[in-house]
């Protein structure tokens, strides 16, 4: 039921990053469930991880490592999430990086091991360690697609997005790919999403690259307002273009390649919303006029949290009274309701805090009709703005989530 | 699927408050939809309301009229929330109390209002009018069954409870009546509750039994994590009954009454989650070792309102790595995983952060059979507990909240 996403083509291949994928038959399906990124020496790798408290035992690991070392490898399996495990899980996501810096002749803290699935299972090692000589053998066969593929889980179609740009007369690629349809609602990270690029950049501007891109992407979207244990987000820079290295956040390159970067992951974060677990409609929810951009965002994840909104929306239904419900309930301080307006695209629904004398049902329907629909709200009390997307809440949604494990 | 509700049996009249119904034509069904309590003259009567900034017009006049007199009627239309209706809604709310004020020859500040249904709709007052006199004529004829059935929307049971207990020889009746399935996180208030007794009580110490009443029933409620425009629960006493009037709550008799409302209170507000829009589980979740009672609410709401562990209920399906999710996303400072356990009835699920070794996916899925489960939750860091009460998340929520008003 992916809205508006069609499969995506193959990406170019990106110089320094180097894939593979196998089927470790971790996946209910068989299918290719496990994937190696390989970085080459000189890569920058910069990540963001999920504030969940119950963070799963490779994003403990993850975020140890990659404060102490440069990054050689990411590894990443689905189907297992290997979270809710206590200590039997952290000792069973070291065992791997182990393994596999044994088999690779580096340091176990060159590896981030990443994974997504069902929550509380034991992790199945003895199929990863066996996995494991397969993907080093294979290293840089697997393409961007294939990796996109193999990271799915209740996704129905693969994310990833190619950009490229010009830096100093050199072009540059950058290749996202990222999973995610259910217990999405990113806090300062994201689902599991992999940004790689040729360019130069330096280290401590990679991840300040990657803070600004994930803040206004993937820290911006929600299907149910649950936030994954297993969230992450990773930037990888190869080095291996020939543009000058991006040593400031103040010059033109680090402009081109953030844009191009926020435009990698939108696309991204959006594709994961898109295909929401049962998404039927693509809602963008802008909030303007807030005293501040956290309220804007508090009234616009009240709306996109709302079951009843959501429902509305899935039924097509113009119940913009549900809309307003939920602006109330966001707890804003001092929110004067009569200075509020709401548009459904542009059709002016509320003013005043009340149904606009122009509205009819009938243009409130034609909107809803709609695939796509932007919810603007304007709260008149502040200049800041924010926007975020959302999807409704289907029959569909019910089924996968009450069928997941079964 | 009201979860181990039945229909209650008339409740017995309370002497002091005579009520009425009739049909307005206001529902969308033809039956009674209307109702009108009136109070003897020495009652005294507390109404605590919704939260939501988007507070509907009658809420907004009730709490005005309250704060400046006696109250002698409450009149409570459902099928209309006369809620986002701005002006419009506040001169219509105005006029009704204006029409009954003067066919029952008291001031419009004797009178509170309540509207429960769509939101949005301009309520239609001459449907209001129109019913008044007949109201006012069958005073006392109604009983406090009927009242419970036209206050219903989406309801499928009417929710009635009544009390007796003795206070210095006198017996004392509580009747409550409530209505609400979804649009169901009350905040501080709740959904329609109008509770009456015929004890002495002073309005201070009336306040002060409400108050604490609500705060342990209604607002530790939650269908679908959304508070309603239109919540306010009423406390009325006729001081018909011969006890002496308790004039402190740290009366004997206070105790006594203090229980037994918080039990009529209690066992409504529970009500309403079982008649939770597609409610087929009713589920409890004591929060236990928190620091503060505020921490255990924030642990057990994050928990009752995720869609993955609704859905979870409602396939029966012990993946109870959904709520570790949830607890973990709850946004605890410095919650150590690794003191937390988890129980689903008796059966020890999670022990030290990670799955107990003695647990079993057959005890699990014994447990999560039974249409009434406890889900305890140990944080193990101070002395505070909370419990609060849900529902699953069903295809029949979907089917309700999609075709609500078509």
């Amino acid at each position: 039921m992916a809205v508006g996403l069609s499969h995506p083509e193959e990406l170019p291949a990106v110089e320094g990053l180097r894939l593979s994928t196998t089927s470790a038959g971790i996946y209910k399906k068989s299918r290719p469930d496990i994937v190696l990124i390989g970085l080459s020496e000189d890569a920058r790798c910069s990540a963001v991880f999920t504030k969940n408290t119950f963070a799963a035992a490779p994003v403990v690991i993850a975020k140890e490592h990659i404060t102490q070392s440069n990054i050689r490898y990411c590894l990443i399996n689905a189907g297992n999430a290997n979270a809710g495990t206590g200590k039997a899980g952290l000792e069973a996501a070291s065992s791997i990086c182990s393994e596999l810096a044994r088999l690779t002749h580096c340091s176990i803290k060159n590896i981030l091991p990443f994974s997504t699935g069902v929550i509380g299972e034991p992790l199945p090692i003895d199929k990863i360690f066996r996995s494991l000589p397969v993907l080093f053998e294979k290293q840089g066969n697997g393409t961007w697609l294939d990796a996109a593929r193999a990271i799915m889980t209740t996704d129905t179609v693969p994310k990833a997005i190619s950009k490229k740009v010009t830096l100093e007369n050199t072009e540059i690629t950058i290749n996202g790919i990222a999973k995610g349809a259910g217990m999405i609602r990113p806090d300062m990270a994201t689902m599991l999403a992999f940004i790689g690029t040729d360019a130069k950049v330096e280290g401590r501007v990679l991840d300040q690259l990657l803070a600004t891109a994930v803040e206004q992407t993937f820290n911006r979207i929600c299907v149910d307002g649950d936030t994954s244990t297993n969230d992450a987000c990773v930037l990888m820079a190869s080095g291996k273009a020939s543009n000058k290295v991006v040593t400031t956040i103040k010059s033109k390159s680090y402009g081109i390649l953030r844009d191009a970067v926020v435009e990698v992951c939108s696309k991204l974060a959006q594709s994961i919303v898109r295909d929401g677990e049962g998404a039927s409609k693509f809602i963008t929810i802008e909030v303007h006029g807030g005293k501040t951009g956290k309220e804007c965002l508090h009234v616009g994840y009240a709306v996109a949290t709302s079951p009843l909104v959501k429902t509305a929306f899935y039924a097509s239904d113009p119940n913009w009274g549900r809309i307003l419900a939920a602006v109330g309930r966001s707890g804003i301080n001092n929110l004067n309701i009569d200075n509020i307006s709401l548009y459904l695209n542009d059709v002016l629904v509320v003013e005043q805090g009340g149904r606009s004398p122009g509205y009819s049902e009938e243009a409130g329907c034609a909107v809803m009709k709609n695939d796509e629909i932007t919810v603007r709200i304007f709260l008149n009390r502040g200049d800041c703005t924010e926007t975020l997307w959302t999807c409704d809440l289907s029959h569909e949604y019910v089924r996968i989530n009450a069928e997941y494990r079964t």
